[in-house]
């Protein structure tokens, strides 16, 4: 996930690089956000920090034509085409404008496109099917998945084909030796995590949208999400994809080997491609196995400054059982109060912090976790805080963090970045960014993981 | 690192995939062996196995036919193009004999090519104008690492130019709070790995070549090595590389950033791709802390199937803190006893095991460690072993594992196989293959890693 400007420069460096003939047919959703930002940070997706503004994106059904790129020649869609859909996908071919709503509005409600035709595949070969007569008809096409991204990209921007990945949830195999999962791409994350529990296993990434995301869009997206301090980026993960090229040609490069040097790693172009070079149509990734301990503790601090140090004195005190570092400032709190009545489960500090610890066994979890606590506190680094070790109080204490976004949509539109910086410095951008903006935004506000400086 | 065999197996999956219109002016050094193998095995790297035979493979100093590729019809170096080089790498453009065999000759001693030009760059800019010079004047160029690779990739079928990285060994920054590390490709791993746990961290990958090998090299065959179950593959850990292509442009994707979605990530094709689509010049890599506690345990099994079911207690029990697995059977304990004088620290037994653990709490450890062998002796998995937490002692115990390619090369030619199969048929191989070569071999050995089980 990355930010709305973000996404113009990722595409602008992706097509600087790579300078594709394309083949596709369907179009890219990048935009540009009109917000004037003079920060010369990197992109990276280590951090967040999103803007709520009284009305400076409209969220108006057609973007305005500094806010998208212009409309390619693609066909417009015909009777015939649309007879072609119906005979293959039966019951599936979907035109109706109600339907069509929410899946040409993005889960931020800031980008909206106008699609008249959603498609929803069950299999590969479906989709191949699609792909191949779209090309040949030059039809644009929009791959989607849960449609939780937050950078706008998962919607049309003009009247692309929406081709939805949601039909395509079936596990295919799981080998409880290994760990190894192959699942179609649009199974919810939150059901592949269900799944793989009562086999003792978990997925190697965790995201506050995984209730409605699927894992073809994970994997697209390239997400990081909360548990990549610990199990590491999809691009480890990742074993295998199969995927269907804008021509409808099926690239099988589903293997389930930990690591396969059988030729170039082929799949590694297509996570984190959007989509842009083919629809990820299976995955096959490596779990771990569920730990047997988890802990939460929830901290406040009172800097920025105290907020990095404890991070350092965490990785070294807590080392191998340290799985996630994350934190909000006292503005995402207040929204979280606001918005969802949420309520500070300690008191009041200009900056709190959820880590999360997971183990194999409890005693020696438990006895890291005091010593670091003691430590903690004592250096005065962290001024409250709060433990937990039951599921549902981890939940309670994880949702601090994992629904600042849902907060943020209910203040006003929203502009999300996820960057990169020194992270000595990462903050700072909050604070200039409160300043600079001033009357024109609602709130500022900054929050993340700490990944970018872990091991 | 693949077998002989298994390298034109990569290399006709890769041309198979791909069908590249290549620019490459350097020759592809697959080899074919001539041994009879009619195992229906995958291609991997997560487990070994090794024939030592008689005579079966010559290594004379022109290969026969059917063990090598024809030579393409590259130029031929004439005194100009050595005037060039002379003059561009001065003192560094190597024709003497002596000093060439040894890079004409593999660590093996299976192969040997007939170059007469070895080039020694310092910088990524002699390594384009060396590449950009021999594209002009089609002449085949051989990039060369620490030249310890065990399948023949790493010297010259015919004529060509060795191009070594040995020189370009400047580490080129480190960063103490986040453990990146950026360095050109010739430096020795081992080299890194000093300089590192001088500032508390360690190279995420680890081999028995550490002492010779590049990681240049080592990124280019995407190396596994000993890390691998605990830090995982280089795909995740590389966070940028710089590389040369084959006209001289240099492609910068030299990132240190710990997650960067800016665009695809080309940098991944290069990462195994063994030197065919471009000469990896620098390498950023992201490295784990330096463990506070490190066990290392020498146990022996009497079957195959016991040994399996201790690799899945010592996952269940060690849990996070289990960083190392691999086993050896009791042939590569005759060659390590008759070849390197080396002595089993243990009673016979026809299977052995190297179980390392790494943490941050001693005690924990120890109590972790303490309970598995408990387990493990109680329930008769393992019928001997010993520990180690001295440096010292953890070294000699790590040697019973590391040094078994070495005491194969003395046993006689070796053809070495890097595979994967389903892991309860593993050892079959090595037994199928003692009855299938019989006499012909000398002796037919199986050790490796449990990492294709692994989460």
């Amino acid at each position: 996930m990355a930010g709305i400007f973000q996404r113009s420069l990722r595409l602008r460096t992706a097509l600087r690089h790579l300078s594709p003939q394309s083949p596709l047919s369907w179009t890219v959703t990048g935009r540009h956000t009109p917000l004037d930002l003079h920060c010369p940070f990197l992109p990276s997706t280590s951090w967040q920090f999103a803007v709520c503004s009284r009305k400076l994106h409209t969220g108006a059904d057609r973007p305005s034509p500094a806010a998208a790129p212009d409309r390619l020649p693609f066909s417009r869609i015909t009777q015939e085409d649309l007879a072609f859909f119906r005979k293959i996908l039966p019951g599936r071919a979907v035109t109706d404008p109600d339907l069509l709503e929410s899946s040409n509005v993005d889960w931020l409600k800031s980008v909206k496109g106008s699609s008249e035709l959603l498609l929803r595949p069950q299999t590969t070969e479906e989709v191949s099917q699609i792909l191949k007569y779209c090309n040949s008809r030059n039809l644009a096409v929009n791959p989607q998945g849960g449609n939780t991204g937050l950078v706008g990209g998962s919607v049309p921007v003009y009247d692309e084909i929406i081709l939805s990945t949601a039909l395509m949830n079936n596990i295919l195999t799981f080998d409880s030796i290994s760990g190894i999962l192959t699942c179609q791409a649009g199974c919810v994350l939150e059901n592949l995590s269900l799944y793989l529990e009562d086999r003792d296993y978990i997925m190697p990434l965790d995201l506050g949208a995984k209730g409605s995301c699927h894992i073809g869009g994970n994997v697209a997206t390239n997400a990081g999400g909360l548990r990549l301090l610990r199990y590491g980026s999809l691009r480890g993960t990742v074993l295998g994809l199969e995927v269907v090229l804008a021509d409808g040609r099926v690239l099988d490069c589903l293997a389930t080997l930990r690591k396969d040097n059988t030729g170039y790693d082929l799949k590694q172009l297509f996570i984190g491609s959007e989509g842009t070079l083919g629809v990820i149509t299976s995955v096959s990734i490596l779990c771990p196995r569920k730990p047997t301990s988890v802990n939460v503790v929830f901290l406040g601090c009172e800097t920025f400054e105290q907020l990095l140090k404890t991070f350092q004195l965490s990785r070294g005190m807590l080392g191998e059982i340290l799985s996630a570092f994350e934190f909000l400032d006292s503005e995402c709190m207040r929204l979280l109060n606001t918005h969802l009545k949420l309520r500070n489960p300690i008191s009041d500090c200009p900056f709190y912090v959820v880590i999360e610890t997971s183990g194999s066994d409890s005693t020696h979890d438990g006895e890291k976790l005091h010593h670091f606590l003691e430590e903690a506190m004592t250096s005065s680094l962290v001024t409250d805080g709060t433990v937990a070790t039951e599921d549902s109080k981890i939940k309670a204490l994880w949702s601090m963090r994992e629904r600042v976004t849902e907060a943020l949509t209910h203040d006003g539109f929203t502009y999300k970045y996820d960057i990169s910086l020194p992270v000595e410095r990462i903050y700072q951008l909050v604070t200039d960014m409160r300043e600079h903006l001033g009357d024109r935004a609602k709130s500022v506000v900054g929050y993340g993981h700490g990944m970018e400086i872990s091991t």
